[in-house]
Parts: C-alpha cells; sequence; structure tokens
C-alpha cells in the first residue's frame, strides 16, 4: 500500500506556484520564464510542441532562457526537433534525453550533438508512434504548446493547424501533467474550442504569433520532364492498374507532379472517379487543380499549409472544417488514415539498397522519417478489404491456402534513378548503416524496410517487387529500373529482360507511354500562379513563393 | 467547377428541421424519433455509439421505431452490434449496409442474417480501422452518441466511459455531420468537457441512463489450476526472459490468472519492477492486487469498467483521470498505444491451425474481433527499440545483414489444448474458412494470421515460434504443445524432442516448473469478495458477481 496521489498533489503544487506569475490562468509573455522556472522540476518529461509545421515557439524561448541551476536534465518528448532553440537547451544542459520524431532543418546538428554526447537519445519515431508513448511510457509531465487565441478560462482555438495538440494536452492533462498553451491572442469567446479549457492550465500571450512554415508547398515551375514521365508512369501503372481511390502522398516534386497530371494526362485516360478520390494529405496547393476539376471526394489533413486558409474555408465539402469556417487537421486521426483506411502510401526517398530497404537519412544528417514509416508501412491488422488490396494481395502471395488469401498494402517509392547533384539514389549499402554505426544507434535509421515496398518507380520504369518470387529476382527488378547508376549497371541484362517478359519490369513502352510526351505542357499549373487562377484567387502563397 | 457548399447547406437544414424538436439543442426523450425522422435522410450513414461496453441506447430504441418510409437504407457505421436495436433496424430497412468491428452477444444473429442476405456487409474491422476510415471513405452524415450529462450548449461530460465518442463525433461534427448526443442528465455546469459542446447539435434527455456492460470482469472463484499453470510458464517462460514491462492482455482467464500470479509468483521469483510495469488495458478488476502490491506504474484504458469507478477516483497515480477524479479513456489513444508502444500482445483464441493462424469465429457466430488483430500485429512502423523487441527480433531473424536488424513485437497466444466443452483448440482448418465461403466473405475472419504470433502456450508447454526455421519445423512446435487433440497426437515425436532440445518447445519443467505447485492458492484474490478487499473496500462489484 502506498500514497496513491503524490503526483496528483505535485500537479497541484506546481500549478499554485505557477499561479504567482498569472492572473487567473492568464500569464503576459515577459514572466514566461518566471513561470516555467516555477511549473518545472529537474528531470521533467516535457512536450515542447514542436509538430510538422506549427511551433511553439515563445515557450522554446522562455524554456531556454530558463536557469539551468534550477531547471535540468529534461526529458524532452516532442514530434519535431526545428528551432535551433530545441537544441539550445540540451547545450546549456536544461535538457539531457530526448525521443522525437522529425527534424528537418536541425538535422545536422542533432547529428554532431549525438556525437558529441551532448544529447542522450531515446529513439527516432513516427509521430503515431511518438504519441502512442505519450500513453505509455513517456507520458509528458508539463506539456508547452500553441493556439491561435484562447478565452480566459482556457479554451483554446487552435486554428486551422490543430495538429498534434489534442493528443498532446490528452496525455498530459489526464495524466497529472501540466499544460501551458501560448496564443496569439487572448479572447472574450473563441471561435470554436478545439482544447476544452479545463485541460488547459496556463494561457500566454505571446510576444508574436506563433511560428508556422509551409512545408508542402512544391513549385510546379521547377517540375521536371523526368519527374512528369515517372507521374505517368504511376498513375497508368500503379493508380489505374490497381484502381487506388484512397491514398496518402509523400511531400516531393514526384507526387506534387501526380496531383497536376489527375485533370490532364488522368482526364484524358478516362480515370476521373475512379482513382485518388479519397485522401489523407495536408492541403498540398498542388492539388487544387484535381479539387477544382471534380477529381478529389474528400480531403482529411495532419495539417494545414501556409496561404491555404481561405481556400480550404470555401471548401467544406472537400476539408474538414469547423463551425468557424477553418480547417480541422488532426495529425494522430490522420496517420492513423494513413495507416488503416489508405490503400496505398507513396512518396520518394534519398537512397535505395539492393534488396528494397530505403532512408532520406544521410551520413551526417539524422533527420527522422516524421510519418513515412508508419504510412508506409503493411499494416497486417487491417481487415477490410478493397480490389486495390486484393489485386496487391494476390500478386504478392505466394504459397499458402488460397482461402487465406489477404491483401497488402501499396507501398511505392517514387524516384530519380539520380538525386541531387547527381548523387545516385540506388546503392549497394545504405548511409543510414555507417551513420548507426559511428553514434552508436542500437536500430539503423530506415525509413521503409523492404519487405513493406511494392513498387519502385524511375525515369526507366517500374518494378513491381510484389512480382518477385526470390531475393536474386527482388534485386534484379530493382536494378533493371536503376538507370545508369552503378547499381542499375550492375544489372544481368539476361534476367531483367526475362523479368520484364513477366511484367514485374515495365518500361514506359510497355505502358503506352512515349517519354517524349512528358512535357510540362501537361501540368494542370506551371506556376505557383496558375495554383492562384485556379483557386479563384483563394489560394494566398508565401512571399517566397510569389514572382510575379 | 461545382457547388462547394452542398453539403455544408445540407447539415444546415438538418439541424434546422431537427431544432423544431428542440428547446435550443435539448430535446426530450419522447421527441426522439420526431428528432431522427427529421435529420435523417435515406442511405445516410449513421453512427449509432454502440462501444465495446457504452451503449446510445435511448437512441438505438428511437431509430428502431422510425418510420422505415421515411428513414431506410440506412449505411451503420459503427464499432459494436450488441444490442437486438441494432439489427432489428435491418429488419425493417431501415438500415441496409453494415460496417462494424465487434458484436459479442448479436455474433450468431448477425451470421444468420449475413446468410439471409438481410444485411449487405461492408467488412469486419478492427476497432482502430475502422476509426480510421471514419476520416477517409466510412464519415458519418449522423452520430447518435453517449454520455453521462451535458450543459444546454452541448458540453458533454462522458465520465469513465469516453471510449470511441471523442473520434465518432471529430470525425462527423468537422465533415459537415449532425451529432446528437443522448445524456442521463442536462445540468447547469458539466464537471468535465468531454467534448466541446460547438461539436453537439443537439442533446437528449435519455429515458434511462445509458446502458454500459461489464465485459472485463474475470472472477477468481472460476480460475482453474490448469490456467494457473499455463500463467505461471507465461510468467517464467516470456514475461521474465524478455523482460516484459510495457504489454496489453486479452479478456480471457489465462490472463486474469497472470495478473492474480504478479503479486505473488512473480514476487517470487523477484520480477517486481521488472515486467508489467505500464498497460493499455481496461481497468480489469484482476490488476487490483497487483496495483496496491505496487507492480504497476501506469495504466492507458480504452473504457471503463463497472464498479471500478471509486477505485480508479482514488488511484490517480496509475490510471487517466480528470479534473473531476474520474477515468478518462479513450479506444482510439489506447488502441494506438497496444500498437505502438507495447512490446507484447498476450490473449486467447478458439482456434489455432497447424500454421499458426488463429480465429474466435465458430460456424456460425461473426462476431468480430475487436481491437485483437490490430495489437496482436507486429507494427512495421515501429521505429523504437526496446530490450524486449529486440531480443525478439534477433531470435526471428533467419537471414540478411545483421546491421538491418530490427525488433518484432511479442504475439502471444494463450490456450488450453481443449477449449468449453472439450473442444480442441487446435484444429487442422479453422472454421472461419468455412464460414467465409458459407456466408460469401471476400476475406476470411482470420484473428491474428500465422506470421504475427511469435508465441504459443498452452498447458503442455510454450512453443516458441520465433525459432522456427521453417513451415515443417512450425508445424511441429504447434503440435508439440497441443496436447491430446488431435494435432497434437499427430506430432513426429523425433521432431518434437529435437525442439525441445533447441529450447523451441519448452515444457514446465524445462522451466523449473512443478505442475503440481500449480495451485489456486497461488492467486492473490480467489473471489470477487477479495478483490473488494484488496481494494479497501472501494471496487463495488456488480450485483450478478455478489454471491457473498
Amino acid at each position: 500500500m502506498g500514497e496513491w496521489r503524490g503526483e496528483r498533489r505535485a500537479r497541484d503544487a506546481r500549478i499554485a506556484a505557477g499561479r504567482a506569475h498569472a492572473d487567473g490562468k492568464v500569464v503576459p509573455a515577459g514572466a514566461v520564464v518566471d513561470l516555467l522556472e516555477s511549473i518545472l522540476r529537474p528531470g521533467d518529461r516535457v512536450c515542447l510542441e514542436g509538430d510538422n509545421q506549427k511551433q511553439a515557439d515563445c515557450l522554446a524561448r522562455g524554456l531556454s532562457a530558463c536557469d539551468p541551476d534550477k531547471i535540468h536534465d529534461l526529458h524532452m518528448v516532442q514530434s519535431g526537433i526545428v528551432l535551433p532553440e530545441h537544441l539550445d537547451v540540451f547545450e546549456t544542459g536544461i535538457a539531457k534525453r530526448l525521443d522525437y520524431s522529425y527534424s528537418g532543418p536541425q538535422g545536422a546538428r542533432i547529428a554532431k550533438m549525438l556525437y558529441g554526447g551532448q544529447i542522450e537519445l531515446g529513439a527516432v519515431h513516427t509521430y503515431l508512434e511518438l504519441f502512442a508513448r505519450y500513453f505509455v511510457d513517456l507520458t509528458p509531465n508539463v506539456a508547452l504548446i500553441a493556439g491561435v487565441s484562447a478565452d480566459r478560462n482556457g479554451n483554446l482555438y487552435t486554428g486551422p493547424n490543430t495538429e498534434d495538440t489534442p493528443t498532446v494536452v490528452e496525455a498530459t492533462a489526464f495524466k497529472n501533467g501540466v499544460v501551458v498553451a501560448q496564443v496569439n491572442e487572448i479572447v472574450d469567446t473563441v471561435p470554436r474550442v478545439d482544447i476544452p479549457g479545463d485541460r488547459v492550465d496556463f494561457v500566454v500571450e505571446a510576444d508574436t504569433p506563433f511560428y508556422v512554415e509551409p512545408l508542402f508547398t512544391r513549385d510546379p515551375a521547377a517540375m521536371t520532364e523526368t519527374q512528369i514521365l515517372i507521374a505517368m508512369m504511376a498513375i497508368k501503372g500503379i493508380y489505374a492498374e490497381y484502381g487506388i481511390r484512397r491514398l496518402n502522398h509523400g511531400i516531393g516534386f514526384g507526387t506534387a507532379a501526380i496531383e497536376l497530371l489527375l485533370p490532364t494526362y488522368g482526364e484524358k485516360l478516362g480515370l476521373k472517379g475512379k482513382i485518388a478520390t479519397h485522401w489523407a494529405l495536408n492541403p498540398h496547393p498542388t492539388l487544387i487543380p484535381a479539387i477544382e476539376s471534380g477529381w478529389v471526394k474528400q480531403v482529411h489533413c495532419f495539417g494545414s499549409e501556409v496561404g491555404m486558409d481561405r481556400y480550404i474555408r470555401e471548401r467544406p465539402d472537400i476539408f474538414f472544417t469547423g463551425a468557424d469556417g477553418s480547417l480541422r487537421s488532426n495529425r494522430a486521426f490522420c496517420q492513423t488514415a494513413g495507416l488503416y483506411a489508405c490503400d496505398m502510401f507513396i512518396g520518394a526517398t534519398l537512397q535505395i539498397d539492393l534488396m528494397g530497404h530505403s532512408s532520406t537519412v544521410t551520413q551526417s544528417r539524422v533527420a527522422g522519417f516524421g510519418g513515412a514509416p508508419n504510412m508506409g508501412s503493411d499494416p497486417h491488422g487491417r481487415r477490410h478489404p478493397s480490389d486495390a488490396w486484393m489485386k496487391a494481395g494476390r500478386e504478392g502471395q505466394i504459397v499458402g491456402d488460397p482461402a487465406l488469401m489477404r491483401g497488402r498494402k501499396l507501398v511505392v517509392q517514387l524516384v530519380e534513378t539520380f538525386g541531387d547533384k547527381l548523387v545516385p539514389t540506388f546503392v549497394e549499402k545504405l548511409d543510414a548503416l555507417e551513420l548507426a554505426k559511428k553514434i552508436g544507434l542500437e536500430l539503423a535509421p530506415v525509413m521503409i524496410y523492404a519487405d513493406d515496398v511494392t513498387h519502385i518507380v524511375t525515369e526507366e520504369g517500374i518494378a513491381n517487387l510484389l512480382l518477385c518470387r526470390d531475393a536474386d529476382e527482388r534485386e534484379q527488378a530493382i536494378r533493371g529500373v536503376a538507370g545508369y547508376t552503378e547499381v542499375g549497371r550492375g544489372r544481368d541484362r539476361a534476367k531483367v529482360e526475362a523479368l520484364r517478359a513477366r511484367g514485374v519490369i515495365r518500361r514506359p513502352e510497355d505502358l503506352g507511354i512515349e517519354p517524349l510526351d512528358a512535357d510540362r505542357a501537361l501540368l494542370a499549373a506551371k506556376s505557383i500562379k496558375d495554383l492562384v487562377h485556379w483557386s479563384g484567387g483563394l489560394y494566398e502563397p508565401p512571399a517566397r513563393f510569389r514572382n510575379w
């Protein structure tokens, strides 16, 4: 028998201490450091909200300004390591241990700090996996989150970037944790309640609106004919063949090109209504022409995208929106949708090895994978059939009782044989393995394991790995689309031709695609400006994408 | 270019029509049929909240009393088919199509109605999978949900049985759907806000409190020495060997016996603090002794359990609770926790075949699997290591580059070789396959596929399928623990002995367990009354479990 309210009492004491710096729940921006020093304890698990897009930057600055003699050895458990302050706290000793998911801009600095022993790394998770652990063994003691506005009772309006907030708050508030929200303004009544006030202990009126990054805007002007050719092959050879209606797209130019080809090339193939109707996707500006052309039935979003707010407000039949009119995104549910309710995940990667393992990790960066390993995996717990899923299952089932046939998720890698700066995409060995050894990771940072990948598409053709019957066939199928890379040149020509004869490898001509037709004229929008036109002026691109 | 607000306008029109039967948002119980007939449209997708435990029964009665000339051909999308009314609506034509997850009590009637063509079946999902589809292609037009109380603005208090409600409401309210909540009472201020009022369109004051079933109470008095022996083997041979800290238990007597052996047998083995510390689990009464003995660090719950409310309120350091003091459960997050944050799923099944496929479906029942296929699968998207997971991965990795080593989830089947009425658990062919053929299911209702199962434990021993190197070894390992069933008697004795020599099969004596020690005296509680004592009188078992 023990003390059963120790955690609860400690929470109450923290809140009482914090109240000294607050007027009710409201804390002025200038008192953030005092507030944090009064509610945090050394060794706390802290979620400093860093999402894929939205950042609790005012609270991040406050945390990094705390006195390391008072606040130290924190265990940071957060999706994104995005701002410099997210790592500064490890240099000063305020934080010690890190569990996270994604780190675009800070990937190189993390790698250095891991190597230098400045960060004690737990693991690099997928988003959904980290959220899962919030409820089991990484429950935050304190959550520092961000919203658009709040009332004085703490009712919180996140606006279109709801993202991770409900998940973080639920895990923290219901397990004796303290929740602090920074908001752009305090209002009398919030436009809608994204987080009920009884889960929020303190509201900080931030000095500046929270930082949010346009991560999912791809300028059509930068799309190449090679990307268009690859996109055509994907549409005709995969989307159409499997009848993919429910899907998730990665963030690269390849999938953005697919989005822009639906109303043109897809229309010509008579595919409208037959493919790409239901999406788990951020509001990609490049999806606007497909939406406006009536291709898209609905889209559920992980987060929002800068500039898309007005457009989304005017398209409530397509997007999930609140009574206030703005997008309601939710990363946990959208990741779940991507895992269990989509028939295909298609995205890019930086390296693919001879078995089909892939990674975006290079020797000097630990960027994390965000959601790709989750959505790019075949969920064995799925129990609902669909035509696309069952067809992939039949192709992949080599042995066993046909009565026990089940489906397969399509996991497609869309890559050019040579990437940026002509670095080959296909390699004998992933850099990720070298990095893991160097910085002592127990688990190599593989993005998608070979056994989950079903297709690889390059400008040379499509390799259908489902149809490979052994490791040698698989290797030759990969070499067979690896072009002039060393891996591609190492192919056994006879074997590759045999695979092509069986349809395991398909060239553009096998699909009835003339590479010379892969012209930028096929893009429904050729520039950001075109996207604005398509949207009827509702899409408002950030300044850096405006060049007219 | 089209109409972009059709769905939104239709929703507004439905709400306006419903308001005729309401005072603000509040609708008297007597007006439920009028309300439903005014807000529903033929062909609607409807989630009539039927959770694993909580039932929106007042609304179910109302729906089944609607006029089929007005309301017909509904597509029901709900977790549980539990109440007779859930199926009555298919007989009257009010409903036509069904997508669901679980149906304990109605499994036989569903099978008959499917066979008779009265129900057009979409699929039998896991919970998380159905939730995922709510955001993609099964978004409800109308959600009929249940809570404990609401204020006049619709702010909803679910009490301990939050369960599926936040997920259902989020998918419906933010995609132009209408949300109707039945509550036990209308109050001035709810004890806590589980669902913000701006997501709830109508509140019905129900004629009786919503129905909730104690599904997870296992009476220790009914536990047999065979179950105790199996539990001892599981603890010593699996929990201790792999160091399982984060786990989910199924609902059978076998896992309940394990819960009751932790403070006795587990204590003797010196395992306290080393195993079973973090749980994704309903508040099983049989977990009380382990909690009281300090074994359990924290528990996140899918739902609640009748009689456990006061106990949970007094143990806020263990359970997730709200500011009001009562449990905050959440099925979506707990299923996610079970999938990605637990190292082991252990549960029972009715049939296992020679490969290790298992099912609880029999020839005359389509009960659904609830969460088992989700939690009992190895999630390929997991990227965080743990000792347990890595050890299982090493055991299971037969070929390939050791640098690419990854872990494996432990998926354990705990069964007696003969089940109820001495029906053999081990079979040549699952009844599920026969049923699928008979009623024309595209996908056989397999609970857990063979490739996800890692261990089978029976009274004869533990078969570690991770260590099997081919299909023949696997079959012999399964036969080797199948006892005197036909499958067990069909074993190749020499091969089974060879597997035992390698540790693939382990008998009680190989584990240092004397079967005669498997005595009821080892149970920390031998009756429901003992559980009440352990709880200091806080656990209040339902009448049917009180026999003193």
